[in-house]
């Protein structure tokens, strides 16, 4: 069948509201698990969850990873049919229209787990809560004292990245603080692009005693520049970091920081999959995990 | 069947030599990867190896995680024969010998990866070249100057770390430098135990001025034990760590370090089994990937 002929069935299929009624006995037990890339250690995480509240379902796990690419090729939807899953979830990365009526005429569940957050159609998504996390990392260090607190965010089209961004200006803004655009940088979630931002952070003749990075390896950037620059951390800077990836704690300082619950996200995909497979619809389309504060090394009271 | 009884169906079916001739058909197209723990980067970094060269095969990978188990449970070897893949990697794990028998009768071919390396029956297995890496990492520090070397290697049991300590003694015993035991501190690949076991080399009367680590955690928790004891890397200890996962160069200084090829061994582990199921041998049971010293900042000339 021709793609378009196919998509235009699908679509009729759908319009009608035909859904196959779900009998788990026709599906294997199986679950696809997608990525758009196995970069970062929040990425092991995340299978981790899913494999382990898979596991306890006698859940066997098929993993893909799309080097980069936001949506699999048709390749891997015609496997993933022909293997036929109990559902499907996609990690930072999403399906075509086309694949996602594949999936809900075949009564196939479908979740995305977005850490980096897009808004999405009507798919359920598990994130986490962005914003409260950047009002709590910058209350905490208006709480110490500080009042020029830099903030490396992420890139603008990155909607965990506004959230966390505008968590910030929400809590400078309670403080009465106005905000100084020369003190956020927009950076990429990469140590390369953070350690410049930093150093002109610290470059400015009024330079920031706090900075609060958007990813732990932002934060890996800010520490590599205060040394280069000569300010220790915490003493001459203080840091928050966001993630709580492994790398947090083994920093030199251990960092404070904003904590995703990556394990956790991956475990509530599997889990609202089988609420989804087993015919109980999802609480709300999105549910958006708890981020939370962990004080360690890298912040302290302004001097 | 009883388990005891399979194992001796399957016990006399080897000893007769019998295999089911390798008939691609009627495998599905997909392998089977089981980790013992899906901890650190490194496992991350094996999975992408294993991921793109099964993609380019058009190869599904059914991931199970252990959680720490060195073997899998008769579930997994259950579901796996149902799912009839082409083969089978173990990652830092093994199969029992009734598992390996059941996938040998069926002609499943069976690959391990091991970087923690142990030594194991007849399994094709793919490591990495251990006891050069610990050779060219001490080499580099003696080229330095440095004379006092300490040394946080692994713990005895684990085979790949023996390997790692050898190659120290080795480069020390070329140099024609004695191996002072109190420089040598064995530790889990850790970082909690390297802060400690760095802490007290740093404490020694005549304190090393140049330490090698057997892992990037217990390179950070060097880094770590330094910056509490108030000595600059390099200034005042040169360190070299081995791994090399993402966080070696995130680290303030960015390590120099002996980069284990973990993609690489992910990517040849899944080229032996299709090599295997086409009925191919492996060149040798064994094979080990080249280590590779890659010289950063956490290293300098002694003073």
């Amino acid at each position: 069948v021709a793609p378009a002929t196919r998509r235009r069935v699908e679509a009729v299929i759908r319009s009608h509201g035909y859904q196959k009624p779900v009998r788990a006995g026709r599906r294997a037990p199986l679950l696809e698990l997608i990525f758009h890339e196995l970069e970062s250690e929040w990425a092991l995480e995340i299978v981790r969850g899913v494999e382990r509240v898979a596991g306890r379902h006698q859940l066997a796990v098929v993993l893909t990873e799309m080097q980069g690419r936001r949506r699999p090729g048709q390749g891997w939807i015609e496997g993933a049919l022909a293997r036929r899953p109990m559902g499907v979830i996609a990690v930072f990365s999403d399906l075509s229209e086309t694949m996602r009526d594949q999936l809900h005429t075949r009564g196939i569940p479908f979740v995305v787990v977005d850490p980096a957050g897009e808004p999405l159609h009507d798919t359920p998504s598990i994130g986490a809560t962005n914003w409260n996390g950047g009002l709590a990392a910058t209350r905490h260090l208006l709480g110490l004292g500080h009042r020029r607190i830099g903030m490396l965010a992420g890139r603008p089209h990155s909607l965990a990245g506004s959230a966390r961004l505008h968590g910030y200006r929400a809590a400078l803004q309670e403080a009465g603080i106005p905000v100084d655009p020369a003190l956020i940088k927009p950076s990429d979630f990469d140590f390369a692009e953070a350690v410049a931002a930093a150093a002109e952070l610290l470059a400015l003749p009024d330079p920031p005693t706090a900075i609060f990075a958007a990813s732990d390896a932002q934060a890996l950037g800010v520490l590599d520049a205060a040394r280069r620059a000569g300010r220790r951390v915490p003493e001459d800077l203080s840091l928050v970091s966001f993630d709580d990836t492994a790398i947090a704690s083994m920093a030199a300082p251990p960092l404070t920081v904003v904590r995703q619950p990556f394990e956790e996200m991956g475990r509530a995909a599997v889990r609202t999959l089988i609420d989804l497979a087993e015919g109980r619809a999802a609480a709300t389309p999105r549910m958006e995990l708890t981020t939370q504060l962990v004080v360690r090394e890298s912040t302290a009271a302004l001097r």
